[in-house]
């Protein structure tokens, strides 16, 4: 009773105090808003969360919302409350609002705020009657119930579960759950965490927190983009950007947290959210309308699923020296105890889409380097030739910087070089800068852009606060999108598992050690080690060794380093077929095997002669092109999206004639056999690319795979154990006609297949793999050291 | 007698000078060679050839051959002779020689070298006699004649005549034709001379001199890049080069010249024969043998052959003011004459193939300039992050340039950025410089390169001279290369016919009027032009008109325009039909209508969205579609190789059935039909772009195509007039389902059929494209001002 009182009379004074300089507009009641801090008493609570409710607060006053707020956690009220209490007093005044006014503002709000012991179902239970009550007794209509959950992850599902069971608001009344990261650890933590969720909350109720999006200079990406669409779309393509780079270095290192940050580094804790939030802002697809948060979630996802594939190849990974020592204390672990745990890294991302395909990404971020500064910036080609005067400002360095903070500039800020254009100022929230003061931003001398700043800034928190009050859901991370970017990051940070991060002293003694170096799409550090204090385990013997496995030549290594080695093969085997020939016929299976050669195929060997290369296919299911079970567009979004091959040089197997599909009389590996038959002297392919299944079965010929009599016959229908049943595969009369065949197998599942094979000698009726067997040809195994080994 | 005597003479000198250092080894002799130089009294010879022959000479005395030289000219031998000698004396001595033994060997070379009139195909004749006897008389064998004309090119067939007439030496002895340019002032005309020369010399006996081919810096190129293949292997393509500029920069004007140049201007004089050259040698294929000069020449070939169209919108072209006075006084023009010429050109090229794709090659040339200077260089693209210390050499700017001379470093040299590799020094004709000259080379301090430079610094002529006697081919052009490299220019050229080359103040004045910028793959002044000193005329009027024709929309405009305007028209009839549909449906016909449409799409339009677009076609010729004259073909070539579409989204029209071409049986139009009921909603394509032939034909649909009464059938066979006959088409069905027709005619020979067009209302039997009348949707016909106006 007491407090809505209190609100009312504060109400009427602020009415009163406007009337003398503006007009009081008397609002429409919003109804009452109920917000709950769990763990109300932590560090983030204290530094940020209590802040932004105030400033929330004070924003809304007299707006027509009612409110009321409460701190929850473990701990009883009476230990609590002045815990509380000490917090809410420091509360700082919003820079808008006089003295006095605060002083108002902040005493009504200490008013509305009480803690309240929220740990078991009942606790809760309690809470939400006493909710209802109050709404009740003040005549109120109860808006909605907002929960900030600053407490570790793990107790999410529980408080989520108690909420749901005990504490939801008045049926229309809204729910919103404000969760903070981490989000998982990787895909599947994620997606487990996500499920938990989903049980018990529903997506609309659920904001999870990226604190970067709450960044003024973030949230104004997307209407930059748009304001400037006319005069960025003919340049914001990979014909006119040269690089992007997305950055994040911090002086700090991780003392004192390394509890937290020993399990994740530095991808999860920033580059898996932060700085691909800031990457997927600049370069997704622009809504058509800036204000549908659906569109826009739409359009990350889309553009999330656009990503190349990375792993450790497209990265480098450094630790600052002293934090080893730190992870030994904090974590009180021996002295012989190594964390492989990166404070340190550089990735360099491409974007797999016509319009940015090409472009460099270059993602960075890093503790205890020489500078604390935040920024996302595309470089644009140099597109000018100067003639004679190379002072002319079209042949300066021409750059769209988002600058977030600290370095040199200090301040929030969107840069535009002079010689690009002139960005609108479209909102009333950004002025236009003209600073002549003499610093060098990011290579150009700060006179040398257009700089437009918030004309007030203001904390992430105190944004993202407001964004869930009125429910802008793009503002935060949706379950989708955040599954989205495990998916991307997950294989990356798997493959550097086991990987040692380069040790660096930290700050300006780093000097070059950390500088990276891109060749083809993969990276390096510019600079050998030269000292490598952690010796190197087994996963850093690249050695590729070479033997027999059933009487044929062996090639084994590494999974990655096999792969290459096979790549560069078939390289060689092209160059000789061409020089022969004018042609290289390679044949290529299905299945999961040629993955990451197709991969290495596409991005990494440049020089690769596709235009005289005749890619056939070794088997197919019976099913469309199109559908995505198909080896043909499997190959197809693989490699041929990637390469320069001409139409006429691919030969998809005719599974479908007469829009039906494999059947027998429209003689679809009578067809397949012409073709090859036309194309390839004596039918013989130059290469032949093999996998095997673990039945030992290749192609999609199986143990009882029943071969007509017809020796000649090249290409037949088959029936697979496994749906979808019905395949087209070559037979092994044109396998072993080949002049080249190559078999690949690789992970330890298939390390009893590799050994009982080895114990065969020439064919055996259980594997049809043995009869893999050319005629005038040469067979050679490719089988990675998981497989060998197991 | 006199002369050989006196041969002998000087090589006992020099032997006996030379037992002293080191020992004299006695030469077999080789042979005869006469020398004729026609022109022998003119600029060129006076400069340069006298020179160079005197130097071939010092090099080869003793080495096998003997010699005599004969100036040839149209003056009678006692006017010209003392002239002759006149220039002879002046020769300057070889570096390489001491004092004395220059005396004797310019001594010797004065007598072995004499004038002739050669005028008449009896001079030659005579000549000819002249030679047999003495060649017997001294009981030698004639090894060869060379001819090294000196003279304008329009005397080149006439000469060649009376050489190969009367003055071919003895069976066994090789002819060499020397020739100056130009070769031509366009492929006709260069195809035409040719022609006229092949009539009379072999291929073998033909030299043509590019004089750049025997700078130093330039015949090293391919040696340079076999040298360093393993280091220039994984950096030499378009993933690691950001652009290559090749340059010759001049501070002359063309004053005193003009009666030739102003029929050629700079893209004839210097960008089509020299800058083209240099751009080959740097990208062609490495041959397997640098000795091999017919796989040079092969390899120059397939290199040029790969070069992207391009017209006046890949070049800026300028002319320095005081020119068109220049003109006006040598060519007697009165004060109103305005000459076209270029003196000053920037061109962007680019190579289309999977290796260079993509990267911006910048030409440019100019006279009045502030500086002379020539070089190629490759700039590479930065690809390190500094994450902290800029300062790494990493970091700095990455080249390689072949620098031909002038400028700031004076002389010709390889320079290779340190930070990239140390290049190999294969050959003991070049020297590491190791310079600490406070000078700053394009843009880096001499101090970053390691610097390449002759040993013997050797004039053009003196190399090509001696490239001729011991018959190294592809030091010169062949006729192929020749005809190849215009074929690349010509069009060009023609499109520049009418262009007002931008006016220059020549030299420092310049400033950065002439700099010039890419945008796409076209290119323009950076600058605005402040004064357009000669009025535009109507080619520069680039209004698009919109009208009626044949009561439907009309858009016209000059060819270029128009189809700019067309290709904007398409990529929004995507948009919107993407937005709708989710997919874009656009048939496209064969012939030359749509050659610069696609052009324009493949090139200019980055944002056209290929993935979610299918291209149909709208007519086929019935031959298999990987033969030259396919429709599917050429759009293949035009568009398909340069864009990002899925193998899926392009429907070929099936005219190859069962192996056989537009059987009945086969089903080919009702197989298209299906596939387009299939994919298209309605059977409604979303675009249907139409040409017209001369005889009022669009699609395959002629005046005497017979179509059943199946109303409802979508595709069918038809029989061209015009080889080859069997067609495959849509029918007027199809085309009239459709939601947009565009019906595209361009040039003056369609301005007869638009005038007969306008006056038929309705349909008429006797022009199909009459019965072109969209059920529900829009037809608009882009007709260019040539065909409408005529």
């Amino acid at each position: 009773m007491l407090r809505m009182k209190w609100e009312l009379l504060l109400l009427a004074i602020i009415c009163w105090q406007r009337s003398h300089t503006d007009i009081a507009e008397p609002k429409q009641s919003l109804g009452h808003v109920t917000v709950v801090i769990v763990g109300a008493t932590g560090d983030l609570a204290r530094k940020y969360l209590w802040q932004g409710f105030f400033q929330l607060y004070a924003d809304q006053v007299g707006k027509g919302h009612t409110f009321s707020f409460y701190g929850g956690g473990l701990s009883p009220d009476e230990k609590a409350t002045p815990l509380l209490f000490g917090i809410l007093k420091e509360l700082a005044c919003p820079p808008e609002l006089s003295t006095e006014r605060c002083a108002l503002v902040k005493e009504q709000f200490l008013h509305l705020a009480q803690y309240r012991q929220l740990n078991t179902s009942e606790d809760y239970e309690k809470l939400s009657q006493h909710i209802r009550q109050q709404v009740e007794q003040e005549g109120m209509v109860e808006a909605g119930r907002l929960f900030y959950l600053s407490v570790p992850a793990f107790t999410y599902a529980d408080i989520a579960e108690k909420i749901n069971n005990t504490c939801r608001p008045a049926p229309d009344a809204w729910l919103r759950v404000v969760l903070e990261k981490p989000f998982g650890h990787d895909i599947g933590g994620a997606q487990f965490l996500a499920k938990q969720l989903s049980d018990k909350l529903k997506e609309e109720e659920m904001y999870r927190i990226d604190h970067y999006l709450g960044k003024q200079v973030v949230s104004k990406v997307l209407s930059f983009r748009k304001e400037n669409k006319k005069l960025l779309d003919p340049i914001w393509n990979k014909h006119h950007i040269e690089r992007i780079e997305i950055v994040l270095k911090e002086t700090l290192d991780a003392k004192g947290r390394i509890q937290f940050y020993d399990q994740y580094g530095v991808i999860r804790d920033v580059l898996q959210n932060h700085l691909t939030e800031v990457m997927t802002l600049m370069l997704m697809n622009l809504p058509a309308n800036l204000s549908n948060s659906a569109e826009i979630l739409q359009n990350k996802l889309q553009f999330l699923a656009s990503l190349q594939y990375i792993d450790k190849s497209n990265a480098v990974i450094g630790q600052y020296q002293a934090y080893n020592g730190e992870v030994q204390e904090e974590l009180n672990k021996t002295k012989d105890f190594y964390s492989l745990t990166p404070t340190f890294a550089g990735v360099v991302i491409h974007v797999n889409n016509a319009k940015y395909d090409g472009i460099p990404i270059f993602m960075m971020s890093g503790k205890a380097l020489d500078e604390r500064v935040a920024y996302a910036r595309v470089i644009f080609k140099c597109d000018t030739f100067c003639v004679q005067d190379s002072t002319d400002i079209q042949c300066k360095s021409k750059q769209i910087t988002f600058y977030l903070g600290h370095g040199n500039l200090e301040y929030p800020a969107i840069l535009v070089s002079k010689n690009l254009f002139k960005p609108d100022l479209a909102s009333h929230d950004w002025k236009e800068v003209t600073e002549n003061k003499d610093v060098n931003v990011l290579g150009l001398p700060l006179s040398d852009y257009y700089i437009q700043t918030p004309v007030v800034l203001r904390e992430p928190y105190v944004e993202l606060i407001s964004q869930v009050l009125i429910g802008r859901k793009d503002s935060f991370i949706s379950t989708e999108g955040l599954l989205a970017s495990w998916a991307f990051w997950t294989p990356l940070l798997h493959s550097l598992a086991h990987v040692f991060p380069r040790l660096y002293p930290g700050g300006v003694a780093n000097s070059n050690l950390l500088n990276f170096q891109l060749r083809g799409h993969q990276v390096s550090f510019s600079q050998e080690a030269v000292v490598n204090i952690i010796k190197s385990g087994t996963e850093e013997n690249f050695q590729v060794m070479q033997g027999k496995f059933r009487s044929s030549e062996m090639v084994s290594a590494w999974s990655q380093e096999l792969v290459e080695r096979l790549a560069s093969d078939l390289l060689m085997a092209a160059e000789e077929a061409i020089r022969q020939d004018g042609q290289f016929h390679l044949a290529l299976s299905g299945g999961s095997s040629p993955v990451a050669l197709l991969r290495t195929l596409a991005l990494d060997l440049y020089t690769f002669p596709w235009s005289d290369t005749h890619i056939w296919q070794v088997d197919e299911r019976c099913i469309p092109h199109t559908e995505s079970g198909s080896n043909f567009r499997s190959i197809h979004n693989l490699l041929f999206q990637h390469i320069r091959i001409p139409y006429f040089n691919l030969h998809p197997m005719p599974v479908q004639l007469n829009q039906r599909l494999c059947v027998e009389e429209d003689g679809g590996p009578k067809l397949y056999q012409q073709e090859i038959k036309q194309f390839i002297n004596a039918s013989s392919f130059h290469y032949v690319l093999l996998g095997v299944g673990h039945d030992g079965h290749t192609a999609s010929l199986y143990q009882d795979t029943k071969l007509d009599s017809d020796n000649e016959r090249l290409v037949t229908l088959t029936e697979s154990p496994i749906k979808p049943h019905q395949r087209m595969s070559l037979t092994f009369t044109a396998i072993n006609k080949a002049r080249r065949v190559g078999v690949l197998m690789m992970g330890k599942g298939k390390h009893e297949l590799v050994s009982q094979l080895s114990r065969i000698k020439g064919e055996s009726p259980k594997y049809p793999i043995t009869k893999v067997q050319p005629n005038n040809g040469t067979l050679i195994w490719y089988i990675d050291y998981d497989a060998l080994l197991g």
